[in-house]
């Protein structure tokens, strides 16, 4: 199937890649964080989906966001309904094309599904880290990354991918791997949050640090600040909707008319997504994983990273590079991608702009759409 | 000083009203609130500024937002550095004229700071109400106040006022008093809330009723759900201010340098400005009233009033409204207060929408800027 060069249409919606499982990659190796802390070994797990080619010149390196993880397509059983979370743009005929691509995804460091990060054993204790693991910056979980290509043995990646969270990591790529990077494609990003998004990241923090079950994070397993990671991922979960999708989703609609209402309970169907939100992701999602996150979220910045220039920090870029915003997201809002591919023409590199027209907020590119898919398809599917 | 015909011109600021303190009505008749519940008597505590003429016919009420109170105007003492949430506007000589208007503004009903609410001791037991006590609506808190303008012997108002819950308050008295209101001005409000105000409403609650102090309504005086209020406040305080007006205000400014930086810590200026907003609130607001305001908002729908038609909500108004809406306001955006005017327009009333360009999001009806106070003066001082 490698190297199939079979004609993906438009319109086609493409095949699945079918069952998937995951590996795990343990690095022996100490890591170092850029802090200068470091843990003395790594697991980094991940799914790859299509297969790599004799030269390893055909991998795509997909980056999630901060809750999702290195399952990005396919399903683990016939009776697993929930697919990977770019289903949709990952396949055989799909955008992101296994037919002719190696696609890579790994749970990002730090994170909480299955690479090492704060709920992992510590090897001396056998206790989780918590506290004791370093927060990783976002170079810090690139450079996790490219230890898992070396692993691989992929000196160079077709492209690097990903939105939000998952963008920075493929500007951050760009920037410190221009070798190693073709092209570059950051969706519903930015080069630094502004102050509203570090406002509700700080008011997530403060709800899963001031819940009293967070115990200085040093709560038994199985325990934990989970109110307080439910009204994070609540509260976070609006801010990456939008105002008109919401509206349409669910307007006013009530569960209960107000008279047959205790105070205490959900009236309007808004509340009852929102609470169900907030109650799954604690089942999914660690604390200090969420903490650690959002703090790599607020301290990505390109321009300090550029001494104040976001076109010197994107001075080592070689990649080609195609930057997509959406209308509707007012967490990393048009302008701030926009920003991005500026800098990037104004330093002289290849690059381009799209911004897609949804109703979704900053998840839209999670969702499925035929003009984004035909961005994507174009953009990789092109010399 | 009463009807003091003294011009008051623009870029004339104004004096302060001074020293005040409030008043407390005292209504012994049972308080039936539109659920049918009741309460056995009710406390209104409430300010005026100005005198009342012997017609009575120089009132204007005004009415408060969620957090706000009785106190919009002067000082409690010379070591008060704190006045009241609308001193700018009220006051001689100032667009609120206290020289000609006599000034009414009262703790709505289910409030916590004087009038009857949740964490007033119930008559019968002599402890807090708390669940016990009915849920108002928008309507139940105009009721009261016009049970409080019957006892000061004010059959007519001038103007009734208020921006956010208080807007939903001045269009509700222009509804159901249409006989007492000759002027309504509307500020930052809406005909009912889109499913975005309710869903940040609907998190506030959560984490109020999830924090374990909250022990269904039945904690210790002096104890209760602090830590889930102070969350809810923080994150509606982003809410009320603009992404532009946060960002100019802190921007990425830093406390601390990342590397010095504990994980629970206080990176931003921003964390560190909310966190301080979440504390300080705890220690003035009562969560049961947070909770039933909160519901109230989301409860107050004028299409649902009116069958599914604001104007046929509108049907009974006599008085003539300006509605002022704010630019920046991502809550109540400027469209919806340009809703409430299309309509009325539609149904004949005399009504005006001015649009205030400011960058302070929601909360810019209570910040001081010369063309708001234009056009509260012009509307309030022509015939």
């Amino acid at each position: 199937m490698n190297d199939a060069t079979q004609p993906s249409g438009e319109g086609d919606d493409g095949g699945e890649v079918g069952i998937v499982s995951h590996h795990d990659f343990d690095s022996p190796e100490t890591f170092f964080f850029r802090s200068g802390e470091s843990v003395p070994a790594l697991r980094i797990r991940y799914e790859t989906y299509g297969r790599l080619n004799r030269e390893a010149s055909n991998a795509i390196l997909v980056c999630h966001a901060l809750s999702g993880d290195h399952h990005c397509a396919g399903q683990y059983s016939l009776r697993d309904r929930k697919t990977g979370w770019w289903n949709r743009m990952i396949g055989p005929g799909k955008p992101i094309d296994t037919n002719r691509f190696f696609v890579v995804c790994s749970n990002c460091l730090g994170g909480c599904s299955g690479t090492t990060g704060p709920s992992s054993p510590h090897p001396e204790t056998g206790q989780p880290y918590r506290l004791d693991f370093p927060v990783p910056t976002i170079g810090d979980m690139v450079r996790a990354q490219a230890l898992l290509l070396d692993h691989l043995g992929i000196d160079e990646l077709v492209a690097v991918t990903g939105g939000s969270m998952g963008g920075m990591q493929a500007l951050q790529w760009a920037i410190d791997y221009p070798e190693r990077v073709r092209n570059v494609l950051a969706l519903a990003t930015t080069p630094r949050q502004n102050a509203q998004a570090i406002a509700f990241n700080a008011v997530g923090r403060t709800a899963i640090l001031q819940d009293p079950q967070w115990q200085g994070g040093r709560y038994p397993e199985g325990e934990g600040p989970h109110v307080g990671l439910a009204v994070a991922r609540m509260m976070a979960h609006i801010t990456y909707l939008s105002d008109e999708g919401l509206q349409q989703k669910f307007g006013r609609s009530r569960r209960l008319a107000a008279e047959h209402q205790s105070v205490e309970g959900v009236e309007f169907e808004v509340e009852s997504y929102l609470r169900y939100q907030g109650q799954s992701f604690v089942s999914q999602f660690d604390p200090v994983t969420y903490i650690y996150f959002t703090r790599a979220l607020d301290r990505f910045d390109l321009y300090a990273l550029g001494g104040g220039s976001l076109e010197e920090a994107f001075a080592p870029v070689r990649s080609r590079v195609l930057v997509i915003g959406f209308t509707s997201d007012w967490l990393f809002p048009p302008e701030q991608n926009r920003e991005v591919t500026a800098a990037l023409l104004r330093g002289g590199k290849r690059a381009s702009y799209a911004e897609v027209d949804m109703e979704f907020g900053h998840d839209s590119f999670l969702i499925d759409a035929p003009e984004l898919r035909r961005f994507v398809r174009e953009f990789l599917h092109r010399p």
